[in-house]
């Protein structure tokens, strides 16, 4: 009998769609899975990124074994950087993935002292108490793997991000057999995707859009502009290989498309015969139909190419002509869907023709929809079930459909970063709750998310600011002169001269009662910003924030500048 | 032969889904469709709702014969408050559209001496040069029309917003007969709905829902809350229908869902057999399987009634009960996916069952399809045709589509709001561009749109401030003590302090180099921000807003409070 439970702890991407981190322990190993970034919302403005919480790791550095990533897409290695500059612990992953890790550690300027190992779909690895084997699967990035971890416990499958793909343009298809093998033995518990879980079906196959390019291009008299994600290695193959059937030459435009194509071409991952690429200068020379050029900007990123090309940037390598087609090969991911419209617009604005997934079937998911996801319950049986990768509603109908094959509700956990779950043979129970909230990042500091910075950035966004200078003369404790109101932000130009004014005469009226002498500097402020919060309030129905600054002063009170009140 | 061109002016709608508003003009006589408002987007932070410009028609007062409204929709009346606080002239529309623009006048205070006239669909009226005849189309409002306006040049006919439904639930189908009547005269021009030009096929019928109610209501076994836009009579009358089969009782929640289920009962535009709606009362001594809450909230509206229960606000009248439905019988409104996407998750972790339109068909469009705009485009055969009603691409797609339909490229025109199209009996031009801005409300504040406020928003949200007091000694002209810097929205709390203390080190290195006397404020000014902002930008990679105030000081310069370094 094991000593100990297994104890699975989800540290991000459970609840979100992003940085994914899961932790499990048995005794004194533990091992991580994935450790990846989140870009933040509207609801977090100045925030550059997201990063899990990695302090349960922090706290038992002795214990980690080595942290194991399932695929190279950013919101599974990108906290990488910020683990790694933090705690010493080797990476496994499989050779795509290794070659994307070090890109991303050598940009954020961390020591490539990295242990970063390549492991074989297929060979294993162990790791303390935990063996691993990865299993190929396929999804929208090559290499991409689900995981095997034979524990004392039992055995864990985590699915990584997939979808199954019988005819998959690059690598392999998703690997059943490895799993199959498993049937015989008990699987404790499976870890599943949960993504695409509100779709019935299947998600189609990658070569499904062939079809659809080889059309658009063949019918296209013009050039043809694809933007798709840099690391979707097969969309770009697809590219390349009309492009030699229809006797075009592609131009690759953008830095992380470049390099990532560069990378891809030198690690076998791409084949592009030879010729079919070309330089911007050769570009120049070619008649409009024998050219596709190949962007980023698929999530309408303000410095991406697509987006220089939609706003006539001259920078721009490449500028829209009409007569263009612009085929966008992606979906919009979820919070980019005001700033992609904005990009399709200008295309259109300019004479592009645009062929986007709503038109035309240019792109396909990379995860299973609801009958993969039964597949893969079904062919690993396992006796526990926690739903991953997902916003909250997408881990509850997940739930609800391992339910509906065959496992028992008790055993289905639908979990929230840092949720403890502790598992033995024969029962679960989630036993505690760590830390796991969010680091971000902002500029150069990294650290825990300051609610108030973010209130206060929401607050003068909304209402805007008002900075009110009163000054004290010194020697009699009585006003020295009228208060000075700079605002920001919260009044049109017309009308601000007029309100300027006003709001002066509220701060004298309510400070200058009696012509007494003043009380306390805090007790100035609080006159401040009540007596002039309500006249904003009731004069214009705003609330912007009151910045009182208080100073005592000679009588050689300054005049008020031209930017002033 | 007519004496004067047909003016056709776009003032909103066009390159956007909102504030719909459009001038006819011959001769001396103008008429106006719709006068509509649209909500702004993330990047317009504290503005809370945007007009059209209608400078145009406040320049041509004499000229204005009346305003004719479509239909009920905020994007279709919103601005009528606006436009008749400015300009009088009477307004003509169907009966529900009335009470709706009724209730809107007085919400917002505008006078109920505007003369809202009703029209009924087949009368016509008279508006100096035109005659205006409506037609009834089937929307996801009642009372929805079309408009055949006869004018010296020849028929225009407006699309108003519509679908084609065979089997509507509430309201007329849309008439054929009153446009097929026009077959055998020349139609001059077509102005068609573009919104959904980006589907293929029919939009379902709004009947089609029902057996997806009935369904969804027949298998819950608690309580079933359905959140339906206000004004979808027909998916309410539903909703009432299904209640009265299943026998359960219907709780209506939430301000505007009671105002406008009561004013449409009142009307008879939605039918409640006796006992099937309840007061709260009633609700709470009734078994779960018996009961059914209308709610609004669909889209995430931060003080409707379903964010409420989402959110367990203990004001709301309703609380969620594991078990209980939640049924969300609307499409997400662009710009509103986040907060829709919070309220569903937070439903689910209260242990509600969601059902929303990608889990099943919840939910059927009030717009119509390809096919149904092919339909228009083909039972009117116009000359000229202008896409109206949608962003850029719709428009764009939809002109497209006319020219697939035999309408020769010049006789399409893709308009934006201001152009000034000139139409003849053979041929158009745009001969001029006039103003269309936007208005915006903030507040109580209504004008034009300021860049620099909103530049300054954002420059704050992302950034946040710096307020830097610098007191300069009367007598000498040096600095009297260290700058106070207080910062907001800029760093996290714990790296303030010591950051602070170095960013007044580096005012005073900047404005004290050998302690001569300080030049003018203004030349102080600059080297503060200059200094402090290379500072920032090294030292967070931020560029917070920097607003020094210079004050001249007597000796006494106070000690810095607590909030201030």
């Amino acid at each position: 009998m094991p000593r100990h439970k297994l104890r699975v702890i989800p540290l991000g991407g459970l609840g979100e769609i992003g940085k994914n981190m899961m932790a499990l322990e048995y005794g004194n190993d533990i091992i991580v899975i994935d450790a990846g970034l989140m870009f933040p919302g509207e609801e977090m403005p100045g925030v550059d990124l997201l990063f899990p919480d990695i302090s349960y790791l922090l706290e038992r550095q002795q214990n980690l074994r080595g942290v194991v990533i399932t695929h190279g897409h950013e919101d599974h290695i990108g906290a990488l950087s910020y683990m790694l500059s933090r705690l010493t612990l080797p990476v496994y992953s499989t050779r795509f993935t290794r070659e994307l890790i070090a890109v991303d550690l050598k940009q954020r300027g961390v020591k490539a002292s990295a242990r970063l190992n390549v492991v074989t779909p297929g060979s294993k690895v162990a790791l303390g108490s935990f063996t691993i084997e990865m299993f190929s699967v396929c999804h929208s990035i090559p290499d991409s793997v689900g995981l095997i971890i034979h524990t004392p416990q039992g055995v864990v499958v985590h699915s990584g991000d997939f979808k199954i793909d019988y005819t998959p343009v690059v690598g392999e298809p998703t690997n059943f057999s490895q799993l199959a093998a498993l049937g015989g033995r008990d699987v404790l518990l499976l870890l599943s995707d949960s993504t695409y879980v509100e779709l019935d079906g299947y998600t189609p196959s990658e070569s499904l859009v062939r079809d659809t390019l080889d059309r658009i291009i063949s019918e296209a008299t013009g050039r043809v502009i694809v933007t798709t994600f840099a690391s979707l290695i097969s969309r770009i193959q697809q590219v390349l290989d009309v492009a030699v059937r229809r006797d075009r030459r592609v131009f690759v435009t953008g830095r992380s498309m470049k390099e990532i194509v560069s990378m891809a071409l030198k690690t076998g991952y791409l084949a592009a015969p030879a010729g079919v690429l070309c330089r911007l200068d050769e570009l120049r020379d070619l008649p409009h139909h024998r050219v596709i050029v190949l962007s980023t900007g698929s999530q309408g990123e303000p410095t991406s190419a697509l987006v220089r090309m939609a706003n006539r940037d001259p920078r721009s390598q490449v500028q829209i002509i009409p007569g263009d087609t612009v085929v966008i090969s992606a979906t919009t991911i979820p919070g980019n869907e005001a700033v992609v419209s904005k990009t399709t617009d200008s295309l259109f604005r300019q004479g592009a023709r645009v062929i986007y997934d709503k038109l035309a079937q240019v792109h396909v998911h990379g995860h299973g929809s609801r009958e993969e996801l039964k597949l893969l319950l079904s062919l690993v049986k396992p006796k526990f079930f926690v739903p991953i990768h997902g916003e909250y509603r997408h881990l509850s109908l997940h739930g609800d459909l391992a339910q509906s094959m065959g496992i028992p509700k008790d055993n289905v956990f639908v979990l929230e970063n840092g949720d403890v779950l502790e598992l033995g043979r024969d029962s679960g129970k989630v036993v505690a709750r760590t830390h796991a909230g969010v680091i971000y990042v902002d500029g150069l500091t990294t650290g825990t998310l300051d609610d108030v910075v973010l209130r206060d950035r929401k607050l003068l966004a909304r209402n805007g600011l008002a900075v009110v200078t009163i000054a004290i003369d010194a020697e009699n404790g009585k006003l020295a002169g009228r208060p000075r109101i700079i605002t920001l932000g919260f009044v049109d130009a017309g009308e601000e001269q007029r309100l300027l004014e006003k709001s002066q005469d509220v701060v004298l009226a309510a400070l200058d009662h009696g012509r007494r002498r003043l009380g306390e500097p805090g007790f100035v402020d609080t006159v401040v910003k009540d007596s002039l919060g309500r006249f904003f309030r009731e004069r214009i129905h705003r609330h912007p924030v009151i910045i009182p600054v208080v100073v005592e002063a000679g009588r050689a009170w300054r005049k008020p500048t031209r930017q002033e009140a």
